[in-house]
């Protein structure tokens, strides 16, 4: 069973900065999700949240939901947030960043991610496919 | 319809460190923005709040709210958050950052603003009067 | 009375950059700065020079010459004259520092600028407006 | 009476990185601060949140709840967060900062901490020591 | 049909630093790789090089030659090669950056990546399942 | 018809420093202008200031006194003008920057040429061969 | 047995700037430590020296001369001394850093301390309390 | 006789990025580098490589092949190669650093450069007219 | 004979920030080089200028106009000016360079003079003192 | 009576890099610093050390030992000593710092001065001049 | 048996900046270290490449061409090459960098040495002798 | 003669941070380069301190003692003192750098060293045959 989360602002998936985002919604990534789950014989979850708390807790209690593996899209917290480092870092799961656009070439602060390096690993640039390959990595 | 939001720590206004912020409450604050807005016949909403997952959510909703635009004093979050700026940046509505103070005459970590870079633009220093400022721009 | 002080290359307005800029001259911006002041009762003198030693000058003999207050906007020396900002320092007249553009979100020379942390606050981004807050600040 | 705040992660003590935090839970080092108080005749109160802005809130609350002095260890927050410095400098009471391990041993992003300025002082790397310390130097 | 360009040093995996980059070999890799490609239908070829030129030149030449995608892990030229970075901005074909460890967990110089900003995006820390995310990505 | 613009201290040539800039004086090297242009078929005026505004003004003023193009020997002002920066990029003709010395080998606030970012292109080391390169650019 | 360590300046007490340091000599804070020991049954030693090498030998003997832990208040050898820091280092006994004032609010190269990084931990701001808290530590 | 080097990418002229670097291939670049050194009575050799040490050796050994100058495109090893800046400093030849773009308008690694400051100048930003001038310098 | 050059705002002096640049006002402070020079037995000429280009132009002709020495206020043109260090470097005759204030216990950008490095020496910190001692040495 | 310290190396003045500190011997500069005391009718004493720890204690004792002012040549302590420093706030004399050298004109971590800073100002490229300056400062 | 590597342009040695790199040339050196070895018993072989891939790929196989030990001059490499570096962290032969010349007196890019960290220790400044030096190490 | 001088913690050689540094005890190493020094003919003096002033000093003295070279471990204060730095560089005895460790693979701080570049050249990381290795450099 793996937890999708989404951070901040992802909630506007598919009107937010199209040209970088995409144009589908959140509600259409997270349905997709779902399929590669099932497609994987994985049960997937998605959570999306604005506070920064929300996210850490969903961490902190992931295991004893009965998780195996977390792929989280920490949006801006990425470049900001030492908690949610803490969170990651914190936890046993095994936990994969995904980002949906190239944070490589973008703004100056975008370029580092402070969660990523308590991770397992990241994906970036690839779209809705980079949580397909971390799905399919948590369900390996 | 012009929303007003005040960010963390605003809610001390009148008793935090008053030779930086004045001796005026956030009460008469709110009421000083909407006496300006009904001047310019602008109907005006005032919301704080100390959590930035709260700032983002209002940014979020204030188009379908009915609001035409936004003055937001983002306190502390200017100068750390990406989520907010990511927020403004997600929006249509035109969005003008408001502080009381002058940053550029406060601590190095104060004179960038993250936030501001995503805003049609920003006033600082003027006191409660960079709100009218803000509010009668967003009048215009 | 306000004296409206613009700084190098803002002559040019109308023809420079004008999708940054805007495309009224500054004989225009200048007109409707003395209008806003006339509809608050208060005498406006606009002047413009390229020369840093000028705009200094200016400023040195402003309550001189009567006038209770000053809006600036500098220029390119927001971002290099520690000698503009020393003659801001330097005198006893509130000055509101303005930018036409929003300086935050230009290029990385732009966003410091250490002009404004001498006046008592500044305005960006707002195009002409921020002159008329200015005035309105100064007049109030 | 003295306010224990908690921030980021800390409701992990004990199973979160041993080593490096021991292995005493959030429950038992609370109990271990209420004896000390007890012991000092001092009420003691615990408080814990992941949340950036509901530790701000408390800090606000403090001086009318009947707080005559706060020890914080504001986990991750003490190294990103303006708004909660600016909590602490804007309230009457005096605050202690408290960290657990050593963070001038850390990463380098541990090193600062801008909460701590507005703080009385700082206490790290004693372990939960630091906390008895801090409320007896509160006490006293 | 897809190119697979490893970078320096990568023709020692399997003895170099196991714990970080795993005990299969070089050949070992290139095998799954082929076999990927192969169980969805797509033609795979492998080259590895410790000379940037030759990298480079594998760029340019890989549209003629009939490639509709790259995975090109590029050791420490990631850190350091402007030449490599616009190799890949000079061509048109996808390009996806992988690493096996995870750079944001690994020595200051490796954190940034100059030739991943070029790329359509990256993936790191997924060990050898990195480059079948890419060959997946590039296939789709 | 190019307009040749000497900066601050160039009107020193021949006396300065002769290792770095060479012993021809600046009347010299603009007979030697007048003299290149005359062969290209193209008039050449020169004009030197040590005003910073005067430069700027003469930018301003090229196109409507009929010059096709500019070049421009800033001297120092091309490490540290803002100002100078916006004049090039605010006017239309093209702009071709010259030093007579290789800025690359000069001391660390040298190596940087904000006003160079605004120009067609730079040329430098070449001692006064680089204005005659660049009066055959603009005439080209 | 507790050796408390006194570096450069701190001979000063009472007379070097009393609003950053108190009004106590140091003779007053090495009879208050000396009392806090007593009341904990622990021997304590006090010791001053301007000489980096003086504490640095007082730190290598400490061990030979049976002290069982050492509180230093390194003043200006904390932000500028490797050779100290590898003293504190090298050495079995534990060691914690005192401070008066709260070197977070200090001056920028106040802010870092090479010394507290070799240390068990640090306490700072908390005035002669900071040397009790420290005592109590060791002793514990 | 002078050589032209042209280093990594430029033989992907007229078809990378022609917006920056224009749509004449490198074979008509170097067919244009002939005809102006024919029209000085300059022999011209040009010889492009992607490999940083073949350019190394053709600079090394360029004396003893007969030429009397050299200049040098070199690409991305501009921003990296202290090996490259080390041969052009190791030889008596002169050689002029050409770049068709103007670096100063590029992203911010490309601003410096490590190789012109070994050489005798360097020309930006002037397209194929920078090779011309070169020729000329060095014909002169 | 001695020329005195005073730079931009010390026309303001007796009235500006009185208590870090003291009361005596410039006219006075001109009258004292005077008396001091006479009591040496040298001419002395004060001058001041809020124009950079101005004071170019003045050590430019200082040595034809029969000076032996310069002791310069360059005021905030020291810690900006790379010009004005080009015409001190560029001229034979010796320069002082005098500050009033201390720079070193200023802000930031006031710690380092550009300026300076191309003078003789500097003084600082000992108000108009500064002066007759830069006298003195160019009398010696 | 007025104290000139001298730091570490100042003994080796005469034989050490003498075309930057000159052929003068320290007994020689500290004669004629009693002679120009002599003149004013001040007494002088001249003390060198090459321990930090010295100059500290000669310092914290100045003014129980009668004396009205110091001149101080930290040698190389002025850009690192924190300590030198504080002994310098820490006491009620006023002190001239003075160098022989241009120190800003000299390597990148000789342009700052640490202890300057607390001094009442300082003197820099002067010779032996600038103690003779200091000596007429805090003579007067 | 151990392996000389000499990188860029020390093929150049005896005619490239004789002073920094003295007048011997690289067959005089290489004989030199044979010579060396052969007195310690040890069989020395020399290689040169001005190419980072032909090192990197020499460091690889050095292990299975029976060599013990590898004496390695990177050049130019040793400021900017991770790749080099990764090759020397990548195998099990002990490494010692060596320079000819002191790369703490020169240009500070030339301070730091990326590959010098992967070896076992690193020699400079000491000329030829550094080489005799790094066998006698390796040998021993 | 030559002298060999170790500085600060080097007397705890044996019993700090073996892993580091090796278990050799000072006398051991000091006993060793008596040896070395007699089986190439040379008298070896080893002396230590902990204090920066006496380092010093015996380096100004080492001439007239009769001593033909130095060997210098500085510790620390390689990292931090220019006053060591300026007692190396104000003496005519060639003076070797020597550390036991390869600073270059050690914390941020120890990767320069500010007294090497003030020495012939520096060993590190061959442990005590980084000794002998200077030595017999000075023996040379």
């Amino acid at each position: 069973m793996v937890l999708i989360l989404n951070g901040p602002n992802l909630n506007l998936l598919g009107s937010r900065e199209p040209d970088i985002y995409g144009s589908a919604t959140l509600a259409q990534l997270e349905e997709a999700c779902r399929q590669w789950g099932s497609s994987l014989g994985v049960e997937i979850e998605c959570r999306q949240s604005n506070f920064e708390g929300q996210l850490i807790e969903w961490l902190h209690h992931a295991e004893e939901e009965g998780f195996h593996g977390i792929a989280i899209n920490p949006g801006g917290f990425s470049h900001t947030s030492v908690a949610l480092r803490d969170a990651i870092a914190g936890i046993r799961l095994p936990v994969v960043e995904v980002h949906l656009s190239n944070i490589y070439a973008r703004d100056d602060f975008r370029h580092s991610s402070l969660t990523a390096a308590a991770c397992v690993g990241a994906i970036c640039g690839l779209g809705a496919d980079g949580y397909q390959a971390a799905i399919r990595f948590l369900a390996g």
